[in-house]
């Protein structure tokens, strides 16, 4: 299981001052959509610049222009970057043919898909990497989680493996760890913790079983 | 009726260089969702400090963060922000809200949109200013137009205007403005004409009726 930190709407030389706080104990580092629309490839260029060998996500959320809208983010320097799942097909396989191209990955992103199991098998043979069921942060307030969610998902899925986001923290991880997702998707509860390298060590003790 | 000229994947130097020749001629600037992973909201706010009373829209596509997205759009001089349809109800409320407390206006996109009457009845009661319907890049080789759809939407809206994008071009213009939306967005069919400044004029006659 790997942990993906989501690093939102903060300057790139804080992002930057983050990734170097934590770039050794993390799996993914996620450059945020809003941080993205403010800044947008310059903070996924300037860390895949810095550390070469962490693996980038560039939350680019594109849902049209697949293939232009990808290969900017993989020149960039993003390892992953993700599609929403709401796109139509052809949008999907611009994304996951670039991809392929530059030897990179594509991820599905799940928010707003009314029925997640029917999308995901589709999904599946559209031959995305990773499918990420995401509760926005918009509707947290509801209560709602994207574990029912994940759950129905990962009992269709054959070759894409699966994320979760939305919410999870130090209370949600165990639960979202029993069901046992490839990537973990955490954003405020570590970015805003007081300590960001001990709120990430204590939560990947949770995550690798420590 | 109002053009709208949606300017995509260029440097920030060819955006203004595009607007400083037709900004007398048009009713809206779009720096469209390509050009905002790329460069951010640089773009967005250089036309604006240039052309302070040019309507500048800023094709973020939210869809999620309401709050914090379109206030970032807003704050960077947009006039207009977008957000998906497809979106959660409360992201389309925080986008409106947020347009509101700037007075200004926001935009949702009808791309990936399945009924789309159904969704514009809805759209209108949270109070959208523009409703857009668009068939994505991706899909318009396969001969599907927004034309059909903007007929049934526009039949169903009470206060909420119309716009229409995807593909739209001096041969579709025609049966575009019988219809009657108030904003037609037409990106490569001006972006990419030999002579933009006349391709501007000539598609302005037709819309203008002149």
């Amino acid at each position: 299981m790997k942990l993906q930190i989501a690093i939102d709407r903060v300057r790139v030389e804080t992002a930057l001052k983050m990734v170097e706080e934590i770039h050794d104990i993390i799996d993914i580092v996620e450059v945020g959509t809003p941080m993205i629309m403010r800044e947008g490839m310059l903070p996924v260029r300037m860390i895949k610049e810095k550390y070469p060998g962490l693996v980038v996500l560039a939350d680019t959320k594109i849902v049209d222009g697949g293939d232009i809208e990808s290969e900017d983010a993989f020149e960039a320097g993003a390892d992953i970057v993700t599609v929403l799942a709401v796109s139509a097909d052809a949008t999907i396989r611009a994304v996951v043919n670039t991809a392929r191209k530059h030897g990179k990955k594509a991820m599905a992103d799940m928010i707003s898909v009314e029925d997640v199991a029917k999308r995901a098998v589709e999904l599946d043979q559209l031959d995305l990497d990773y499918i990420c069921l995401h509760t926005a942060v918009d509707v947290q307030n509801t209560g709602k989680t994207p574990l029912d969610e994940l759950i129905r998902v990962m009992t269709v899925l054959k070759t894409a493996k699966a994320a979760v986001a939305g919410g999870i923290n130090m209370k949600t991880i165990y639960a979202t760890i029993k069901i046992g997702p490839e990537i973990v998707v955490v954003g405020g509860a570590l970015t805003k913790a007081p300590d960001l390298r001990a709120a990430v060590i204590e939560m990947q003790k949770v995550i690798q079983g420590k």
